[in-house]
């Protein structure tokens, strides 16, 4: 059984992230944190709360603070042409949901958490890392009580999304990443690099519909807007990248990994992004060194990662 | 026929290179340039002159400027452990050449040779960028002129080698490679991605000893020490890079490129990195809007490419 705090700005790719968590038996999901990044935090955390409600989730859900690491980065927009206005594809959400958040703030959720699970949790964070990195500065000693932390972010051997370089979740805060990716925690990275190999068609998410019931229905309803924005870069789908972290945990079998120091670029043409050292290659000296080997995924086997997602969320329990 | 000037800075795999530019029938070598980069430019300009005498090349030799295109960048030290103190493999050059060089510096060379020979010129450059990027600032309607730029250097979807982030070349002198990839004229950069594919092994090298006379045996000597040096990255042989930038020139098709803007980071961890902004992908805007798209080789026919230089190199003529 896999305890995973999910930190995530809900965004359409995370809804079904978190349905995914929600249904799988070997998951027991333990807590939402939210961040910005899909949309704003208040958005964000509001959608959390309204798939908790909507789908009966336990788990409680803890706000994020809604600044970038370092406070001084600008702010770059919210991409609504993906997301949609109200984050989760324009299905009019309530304004306001009546549900108690969490009183603490994301991560100081995450610090006690931890704590109170020593070595069990996993951290699945498909936003910006800006919750991870200031539990991790706040108490680092949660470095090695943490299972696992597994991301969704990044691009290393393919062209980034939000610029050539860079990926949008790791771009929106790249400080936060750096200190994410060279904390002494064991991190896994799924980017672009095998993400984008995962493209869900609009009919497996329709027998989804049929097979998964209400919660699945809505899954689908939230789905469409974000599928007609990808039509630009897909033939005829969504890809699930916050689900391929979430699968991650469960299948690990199911991706190809290479191990190496990872950094991210703070400034200039190349902000945010990821660049690892490759364990098995020889360098020298460089900003890599002396810094905790993490795993970056480089193939996935995308038709199995696919089967796995579909068949959770068609799972009624 | 296709008229080069060959940039260089031998360099083992520069010599080589520079015998495929000489031997090959469908190449008029017009020039050669030297710049630093494997070697002091000192070194360098002194290889081109042994070899230039050793196999009777008729091209003159014009000397570059040896200082990087920002002068306030620090010095990084020669790699002395691959090409050899003498920068040749050790092969004991003489010190001083009795050939005269071209009185001009090697971009005042590149410019008046250009501007002589109205787009016929194709400029290869598989060492820094800093003499063709001295040359287009010095007189911008060149880049009109040339009818080619094909570069060795770079790593797009690949690691680096000099650091994660870069390949050496481009490492040397970012600024000079950003003024070149994004200048107005047409560049093909052959990286990483497919150089490290062409592995030339110590058999196929003793077979074009045999079959290519003393100027071949001269180079088979050459290469011993660099092919020692490999070693420790590939399996048995030397990695050709150079002179996949010249087989390029005469069969382009056995090459698959990608078309895109590229700029080079220039600072921080990524300093030297090469990125691509591929023409079939939308991104938002950023610093690669509105400049040339450039062709980056993402992929070869490494067997095509090894059998083209290896017969080449056998030619006597």
């Amino acid at each position: 059984m896999h305890k995973v705090i999910f930190d995530t700005d809900p965004g359409v790719d995370d809804a079904m992230a978190l349905l995914f968590l929600h249904r799988h038996p070997d998951i027991d999901l333990i807590g939402i944190t939210s961040v910005f990044g899909n949309a704003s935090v208040e958005t964000t955390t509001r959608n959390a709360l309204f798939l908790k409600q909507a789908w009966n989730i336990a788990a409680p859900v803890a706000k994020g603070l809604g600044e970038t690491f370092n406070h001084g980065r600008p702010h770059v927009g919210w991409p609504t042409g993906i997301h949609g206005d109200d984050g989760l594809g324009n299905i009019d959400v309530p304004e306001t949901i009546d549900l108690p958040l969490d009183p603490r703030p994301a991560h100081r959720f995450i610090i006690d958490t931890v704590r109170a699970n020593p070595g069990e949790v996993t951290l699945v964070a498909v936003g910006r890392m800006t919750n991870l990195a200031l539990a991790v500065r706040e108490d680092p000693e949660i470095a090695a009580l943490v299972k696992d932390v597994v991301i969704m972010g990044g691009a290393f051997d393919v062209p980034g999304n939000i610029t050539p370089a860079a990926e949008a979740n790791i771009h929106g805060d790249p400080e936060a990443a750096d200190v994410v990716m060279t904390a002494p925690w064991p991190v896994t990275v799924i980017g672009l690099d095998v993400t984008t190999r995962t493209v869900m068609t609009r009919a497996m998410l329709v027998d989804i519909a049929e097979r998964g019931g209400a919660p699945a229905r809505l899954l689908s309803d939230i789905s469409q807007f974000y599928i007609t924005f990808y039509e630009q870069h897909v033939d005829d789908g969504m890809i699930v990248h916050d689900s391929c972290a979430c699968a991650y945990v469960v299948a690990p079998d199911l991706f190809r990994t290479r191990s190496g120091s990872v950094r991210v670029v703070c400034g200039g043409i190349a902000d945010g992004q990821t660049i690892q050292k490759p364990d098995a290659r020889l360098f020298p000296p460089s900003p890599w060194d002396g810094l905790p080997s993490q795993k970056v995924c480089t193939g996935i086997d995308a038709e199995g990662v696919l089967k796995l997602i579909a068949d959770t969320l068609s799972l009624s329990h």
